[in-house]
């Protein structure tokens, strides 16, 4: 046994009964919405076989991905040869046969190849679980974090697209968000102006380039283009399509314009204007705040993976880079072997929707409560009296604490206030007799006579008034 | 990219649709009781450092954490002489700072160690998350499972040990449970024994013996005795404490007989009588059934740990192991340095309570529950029509879905049947002029025409039935 002052392990965090309370208003408003949706949960192990993730994410994710070590004697079977060459890269394979997720769409794309002859396609799937990536940890940056997926497999319907504009609508605003933008792309309509200028080879370092503009500006965007092999007729050409201004439908006509001669790139144009209109029929009779859908020509994302829709969503109420994410890619369960499959999905930035909501002070009142009611403890006839008042609260389906032993008054209310509890019942000898409790309020200070039952009623309120 | 076909890591599990749906409504149901009794959630990172979890758990224990290889060049950094000497064991602190938690009380103890100057006193905690062990997998036993503590620290109040009682006898009645045992002894009663014996320093001998009481018979523990250093003396007195019958009065008084002279194994008496009167103190105008609270003087649990009243619970229901157990620890954080800690904790074993269900078909129809109504879809027309009724639905907070494409009626009616959604909505051409959807019962088979309005209320009526 240490006597050694313990620590976290670097890049992780320990949730408070305070922080815990905040995360599950996200959690739970976030999930509530994917349920309505007609979203079902799914889990997958925290560890996935080595071989399922390596090659996934690129070199430089392979690099960050947590290797569990071998139980037993690892390096009997490790390989000799890397061993004696203390070759730390080769020799993992033979040390390590399991690792922590990565992220939720690999071992979502497992779990379907696995279960496909199980599952319903479409297969409308959501998944809210952490994952570990061996980053250098910064502000914002964890090594621990939860990822928020809401995905269908098997589905080309661009209604899909739509409804995910709609979730991330109804979920924000739920959340208490009042100003996001979501942005939409689409890979066909980048791939058709590629096209376009005559160098669809270079798709990729296109896009790269042109998604930096929020960040490095037109000169920036112009001197990347060149570096990457677009000549000065080149950037003429893309510059209006980068700078595409106004509001959605006079962007889409100037690149219709645009794009006239490609048939990929009309194609993109269509799906958004389908995404739109589904959008906009489906609210046609809502209460839901029309969506502030923007097309972004320069968003890109990840564009490897993405085939149609690309979204992103950003708050203007705080300083904060995206908060969520995502798109349409027709080829998840590929690398399983699986081929064909089409899916589309989003996810939730939970850990930045925090920050944006600690910030902006969007967590409601009742994302703060844990115990309504605290009963003091002054003597041991008190406390026999109070046993079956806390029990009658507990029953009525109220948080209620009795203080576990007799305490000076100020020690007990230190406690409540710690715990943020709103009331607190004190029992004296006259409250015995009469069979009214003292009622305090904690914020307000005031205090009330009642009996059990009037306290009860009060309570409830106090519950449902917070829900 | 491979293409090999993905499988899981050993000892791991998927969880689908319908899986998350029956665990999340015990988790739900047990942390409901949790938090109306003033407990609070916190969770701690995946993650802790190695030296945090090493000699906790025993020699044996050590070897079944799950240790986390390094990132980078881990060999340059490696202890060279263990490297050098192929020493798996002992090289493991020099290439693996983090490791999987490996249950939920030592990350708990140095979360209190560290955040002892921000959490008030007595602290209320429960925490439910995943813990990994490296066993051997074999049925009903995975290398990664959820644990469900529920813990205070700072109280030497019996009143949570009579609480423990009642959360036990809550949860499990919520969870549909009708005949389980909550079986109680205190560590003192143990040491009484012992001490009256004259073999105080045989506890540990004695108790690891009577614990088996079960499984081996009365012959086999007296053989175990003689082996482990009792006498036929020592055994002539033990077996009327062993053997102790009645109920728990008569098993008391009887125990206060052989026990008069051990102050210690009084105090145990005395504790446990002290439980028995706050619960039925709190129950004393309740509905709540009077739980099935049994002395078993044969119950020790990993006694080490505890030093006062221990818990352990079985389902009369079903064959299967205890469902649950804790008890008092006078030293939980003493680990980390911070000495003199009282606590007291339970737990839940949701694995074993999720498979007594599933025989005992336990589960709610709500806990079965997705997607309440499919639109189906059968041409552009009607997908259009059919838009705003969805969301007319889910702004009345019903989770509902439309088919993704216009299809043939056997194909969507086979997607609600393999997602067990209890209604279909079918548009056809007479019910677009009309206004009246039909409404099929996919139970039953019947069906209604009915306009939005009037179905938004059968459905709502059909969700909270289920709730």
């Amino acid at each position: 046994m240490s006597n050694i002052k313990p620590s976290l392990a670097k890049g992780t965090r320990d949730f408070s009964p305070q922080e815990m309370v905040k995360r599950n208003f996200i959690f739970d408003t976030i999930k509530k919405v994917f349920k309505k949706y007609g979203y079902a949960e799914i889990q997958t192990p925290s560890m996935e076989n080595l071989s399922t993730l390596t090659g996934k994410y690129g070199d430089e994710g392979d690099k960050l991905i947590f290797k569990i070590l071998n139980s037993g004697d690892y390096l009997a079977k490790a390989n000799q040869i890397n061993l004696a060459e203390k070759n730390s890269s080769a020799l993992i394979s033979s040390i390590s046969e399991k690792a922590l997720r990565y992220d939720l769409t690999v071992p979502f794309a497992r779990y379907v190849v696995m279960h496909q002859n199980d599952i319903a396609l479409p297969f409308k799937r959501f998944q809210v679980q952490p994952v570990w990536r061996a980053d250098r940890p910064q502000k914002g940056r964890y090594r621990e974090f939860y990822q928020c997926d809401v995905d269908v497999v098997g589905s080309p319907s661009l209604l899909n697209e739509a409804e995910f504009v709609l979730i991330y609508q109804e979920a924000l605003t739920n959340l208490g968000m009042k100003d996001f933008t979501i942005k939409i792309n689409n890979r066909k309509i980048l791939s058709g102006i590629a096209e376009i200028i005559g160098k669809p080879e270079l798709i990729i370092d296109m896009t790269v380039a042109i998604d930096k503009l929020d960040k490095i500006g037109l000169d920036g965007v112009i001197k990347e283009l060149l570096d990457r092999g677009f000549t000065d007729a080149d950037i003429d050409k893309l510059k209006p399509v980068i700078l595409l201004e106004g509001n959605n439908e006079t962007k889409l006509a100037q690149l219709k314009e645009v794009l006239a001669n490609s048939e990929t790139g009309l194609k993109g144009i269509e799906e958004l204007e389908q995404v739109y209109s589904y959008v906009q029929n489906l609210l046609s009779g809502s209460q839901l705040k029309f969506p502030d859908l923007e097309l972004d020509i320069t968003l890109a994302r990840g564009l490897n993976y993405y085939t149609g829709c690309i979204f992103e969503v950003k708050t203007n109420e705080a300083a904060m880079g995206s908060i969520g994410g995502g798109g349409r890619y027709d080829d998840l369960t590929g690398m399983f072997g699986l081929k064909g499959l089409t899916g589309v999905g989003i996810s939730f930035g939970a850990d930045r929707i925090y920050d944006v909501m600690d910030e902006l002070e969007l967590f409601p009142e009742s994302a703060t409560a844990g115990t309504t009611v605290l009963i003091s403890n002054f003597d041991a006839q008190a406390e026999l009296y109070a046993l079956p008042v806390l029990q009658q609260f507990r029953e009525a389906g109220i948080a209620a604490e009795l203080y576990p032993a007799s305490a000076k008054l100020k020690k007990q209310m230190g406690y409540a206030d710690a715990k943020s509890i709103p009331y607190v019942i004190l029992i004296g000898s006259d409250e015995m007799e009469s069979g009214k409790l003292t009622l305090k309020n904690m914020q307000s200070g005031s205090q009330q006579q009642l009996n059990a039952e009037e306290i009860t009623s009060i309570l409830i309120k106090e519950i449902n008034g917070a829900d």
